[in-house]
Parts: C-alpha cells; structure tokens; sequence
C-alpha cells in the first residue's frame, strides 16, 4: 500500500497525491512510512508562503502567480521564461474545530482547471497544538516529491499559526492592503520580521501609497539589514553549540562572495486584473537567487530539518508511551492530577519509567 | 530554591509569583519543580479567557471587569458580592518574535495599581510551537496557587494560539466591536465554536445593534444546544475508548439534574465607560455556576490534564534524548536529512533506539 502510494506520488499521479496528503491530516503510521520513502525525492521546489490578513485577496493574487508561472503574463504559455509546475496548498487555521477547509478550491479551480502541471490542496487543523503546521509541510513534502517545482502555502491572518508556517517556507510573500488598521497594527503582529516580500494588494483602492510608504519607514526603522532571525527548538540549540550559529553548511564550497542582506522589496498588486503580478514573480524568483548565493537556503533547510526531527522524536515517544500504558491506567492518572493527588509532572516520569 | 519560590507563590508574594513566571518563560527544569509542588494547591481559581480582534477593546474590558470585581460597579469595595482577587494574564500570540510582551501594562496599571488583590503580567512566546500557550496554561496555575480567586487570560486574535488558549479557560468571553468585518468573516474565524459569552464592545459605535444580530443568527444556525467539543490530543482519546467519552466523572456523586445546554448570551458594553460590565461579570458567575451543575467543570478539568501530561511527556522524552545524544552526532544527523542521506522518521528511531 505504501510503496503503491509513493510510486503515484513520484509519477506525479494526482490520486495518489490526494491520498497521501489525507493519510497526512489523519496523522497515521501510514503517512510516515510514505513521508519516510518520499524524503530522498524532496528538496527540489521552491516553497513561497503567502500570507496577510483576510479580505486581502490572497487567494487571488496567488492564482494570479500561478497563471503567471504557467502561462506567462498574457496567458501564452511558455511566455516569461519556461513554464513551471505549481502546486498551491491553502491552510485556514482560523478554523481548527470544523475539520474542513473553507477556502474557495471550487471557485480557484474555474481558472486552474484542466492543468495537470497545477495541483491545488485545502488544509484545515484536525488535531493538537502546531499540528497544522507540521500536516502543511509534510503535503508540502508530497508536492516536492512529485515534481512539483513551485509551491504555495497560503495562510489567513498574522498569528502563530502563521509564522510557524512561514518557517517552512523558502520565501514569505506578506500581502496588505490599503486602509486595513493602523501603522501599530502591522508591527504588532509581528509580520515584519517573517516578511520576504510585501505585496499591497487591491491597490487601486484608496490609501496604497500610504500603506507603501508606511511599511517603507517600518522596514527602514526595524529590519536594518538584519537576517530573518527566527526561534528554534532545543535540538537546534544543542547544535547550535556544537556548529556555532551561522557556520556555513559543511557539505560543498560555499558561494564566492556573500551578497548584502535582502531587503524586501514592496509591490503594489491588483490581483484580480493581473497587474503588478509579474514584478512579484520576478522578486519571488529572485529571493531564491538571493537565498542560494547567500548559503541562506542550506541554513534553512538544516532549521527546518532540525525542528522536524524534533517533532517527530517527541510524537514517536508519545506513541511508544502510549502503546505501552493501558487506557484504564491513564484515565485513572488523570484521575489522580485532577484530584491534586498527583502532579502531572511525577506522572510523567511514571509512564516514562524513570 | 525552589522551596523559597514555592512557599512565596503560596503565600501570595508578589516577587516570588513574577518570579516564577519567568522561569516558566525560560521553559527551564527549575519551573517543572515548582510547578509540580505547587500542583497541589490549584483547581480553586474560576479562569475566564477573554479574545476577540486587535482593536476591540479587550484590554480595558478586562480592566473594567477586573475593576468591578474588586470594588463593584461603581467603585466601592465590596458591592456586588464580596470582592474577588483577580490575576491578570495578557498574552500577545502575534508577535512570538519580539520576545517581550506589548501590551500596556504600564497604561492599566495606573487603574489597577497598588491593589495588593490585582496582579498583572504580560506573556509573549519565545518558544517554539504551541509553546506559548502551555506557558500560558503554567502562568495561570501559578497564579492559582497563589490564591488568586479570577484568572483573566487575555489574548489578541482567533487563530490557533487563541483557540488553545481558550481550552485552557473555563469561560471563554469573546468580544467582537460594531463594524468590523462581515458576517461570514465571524463564521470563518472559527470563534463561535468557543465562545461562551460574547461581548459586543464599543457599543456606542454604529452598527452595534446589527452585530448582536449577526452573531444570535449565526448561533441559532450552528450551536443547536450543542455542548463545547473540542479537539484532543491522542492521549485522551486512549482515555475515551476506556471511559467513553461522556462518562460522568469517576470521583463523587453526580449533580442531581443536569441543566440544559448553556447558550451563550451576547453583551452590549462600552468598556471605557463601565457600560455593561455588571451584567457580562454576572453571565462569568453564572457560567461557572452552570458548568459546575452540569459536570462539565470536571470534564473540562480532566481534558486539560489529559492534553498537560502528552506535552510534558513530549518534553521530558525529548530532553531525555538530547541529554544522551552528543552535539556532534545530532548536527551530522542534521546534515545527513538536508542532504537526503536518511529521512527523519529513521533518524529519529536511531535517536530513540528503536
């Protein structure tokens, strides 16, 4: 079953890959063994996370990219260099309990469909803490295997959910719009530090120069040439101490020179009459560019492999501990932390038996 | 040290309980020993989450609710029943890469300052996934320990940070402002499936009436009597296939008849003003009453325990593997799934000796 699903996969057939991202949202044993057999065939694509608050039209300017990738800015295909395969994954995370995406698949589907070089996925949270994140990058994983070249993860809002999801990506496209909120309101999500590129969607709407302008100064005023730096988990830490932080990856020569920091740049778009959308496509092409002169993109892939396997560890011992405990036992623990009789930090290191 | 810290919580000291916080932040093994000793005097605070959208004044809301319970509703100690102590835990999701919290403290202080009844403490992530809600969750105990009677839990948004922080609440009061956004962004933020009170705040802007409205309709089309349900970790689910899932609680007698199903009520307020606080302090009581008759405080209760002690065990599995496993050995591990030489499910297995 699962070498039948992983040869789909790399034969780019759309069941299989259908199949695998729904073995992905269950979170079996099955979906590993997949992952597990499909990882050798990842790390091909380039993965763009786009994300912004909602009514931003995200959606749109996403397809409008991804028209653009297939066909070129007029609709010829082949126009604006060769045509490539776009996979597009779009997570709600605002909607962790109805356990269906909502996001418009049948209405994007009109313009996308028929194209088997498009492959398009909602995502909605079944499960625990962080959970949707690690389920949007493991079908990210799946896209990557099957040859997909270029992959969208889009995401609503500006919250942890969010950034966790900007941390698999390769390249962050944050997109506003004019007159959403104030000035205050942009820093204090925290989107700055996770943007790459920033797109001023609806810009033909009131207040678009402002909105530029404004994230020009806040660019100008917190992000002086700083590298995106993003929070790891402990297994990085640990090796952090051993590699110290910014090493250069050790396998291959490292790149002759290293360019001066990004700066993200900053596009007015109209998604839905196409316009501005081939500058942010140049910019997304380019960020990659940027990312593998710099040796930025192995630093980000080794962060990304590290908080994987970190998650993994801690899930694979909770699944041991759980095979081993019996479901009486455990409701009669929980019991006793509830009663106060036991805390749930001695419980603990009963079932893991030490 | 940890003794010092534990009996300061225990008797109130403000130090000792700021103290404690921080290490919590810090996620150190200090705080795991506090936190289990100090495990046995919590379960006595009613904690109410309050979220709702950036701008909506949820801040002074808690201010005037915190106000109010404190000295009653127009300021004199001890009406409205006996005045309660009050802990205050503001929590911004949205920024986990500042590593400090935004919120105006210093505002709210001058309000609330000098109360030896009031404590106040803003919390941001620094963490990894899901990391800032569990901190959250550890605050809160502490500050239960330390007697506090109303645990505030504030926090901005509705994505996931927001919906794991709710399950840590026992009263969820969200709060929605005149205007903002239509219907089915309401419906698409997920939130009404964990609101148990709603607060239609600056009540005075237009539009007030025609939210109340919007969210009665949008409950009467999808909360029929439906009790909370919430997603859980695999741990209570084991639980479940041994207890079922709607058993009573194992310990003591049940409630003699259990209400109906609570309906959440929606509140006009105008928080600056002090406008429809009494009534959304009373709807906090009586939904405590409510779940307390309904057995739904218990189950709450061990829900919570259940899904505390999957994350320690995660914890504790992961520090125990990090402990034995060498910096060295970790970082060619690292390397070796960048370089797709293994992938990490069996590199995790080779961590874990499996």
């Amino acid at each position: 079953m699962t070498d039948h699903l992983v040869e789909g996969v790399l034969a780019g057939d759309r069941r299989a890959i259908a199949r695998t991202i729904s073995l992905i949202e269950d979170n079996g044993a099955e979906a590993q063994a997949t992952l597990a057999a499909l990882h050798p065939h990842t790390g091909r694509a380039h993965i763009v996370g786009v994300t912004g608050p909602p009514g931003s039209g995200k959606s749109s300017l996403v397809n409008a990219l991804a028209l653009y990738f297939r066909r070129g800015a007029t609709g010829e295909r082949g126009e604006g260099g060769s045509p490539k395969t776009v996979g597009i994954i779009a997570v709600d995370p605002t909607s962790p309990f109805s356990g269906g995406a909502i996001l418009g698949d049948r209405i994007r589907m009109r313009d996308l469909a028929g194209d088997p070089g498009i492959f398009i996925r909602s995502m909605a949270s079944r499960g625990s803490l962080g959970g949707l994140a690690w389920a949007t990058a493991d079908a990210v994983k799946v896209l990557d295997a099957a040859g997909f070249e270029l992959i969208f993860i889009e995401t609503v809002g500006a919250g942890q959910a969010e950034v966790d999801i900007a941390r698999t990506a390769h390249t962050t496209v944050v997109v506003e719009v004019p007159g959403l909120g104030d000035d205050v309101q942009a820093i204090k999500a925290g989107i700055l530090e996770i943007a790459d590129i920033f797109a001023v969607n609806k810009a033909d709407h009131e207040g678009a120069d402002h909105a530029v302008m404004a994230l020009r100064m806040m660019l100008d005023l917190d992000l002086g040439g700083t590298a995106t730096v993003l929070h790891h988990g402990r297994l990085m830490e640990v090796v952090r101490t051993v590699t110290g932080g910014e090493e250069p990856p050790s396998q291959g020569p490292l790149p002759p020179a290293r360019p001066s920091a990004w700066r993200p740049p900053i596009f007015k778009t109209i998604a839905t009459r196409h316009e501005g959308v081939v500058d942010l496509a140049t910019a997304i092409l380019a960020h990659r560019a940027y990312l593998e002169q710099s040796g930025q993109l192995v630093q980000r892939e080794r962060e990304r492999a590290a908080a994987e396997l970190e998650t993994i560890i801690q899930q694979e011992s909770l699944r041991r501990v759980l095979a081993c405990a019996q479901g009486e036992k455990l409701a009669a623990l929980i019991d006793r932390i509830v009663r106060r009789e036991i805390d749930p930090y001695t419980a603990s290191q009963h079932l893991l038996g030490g």
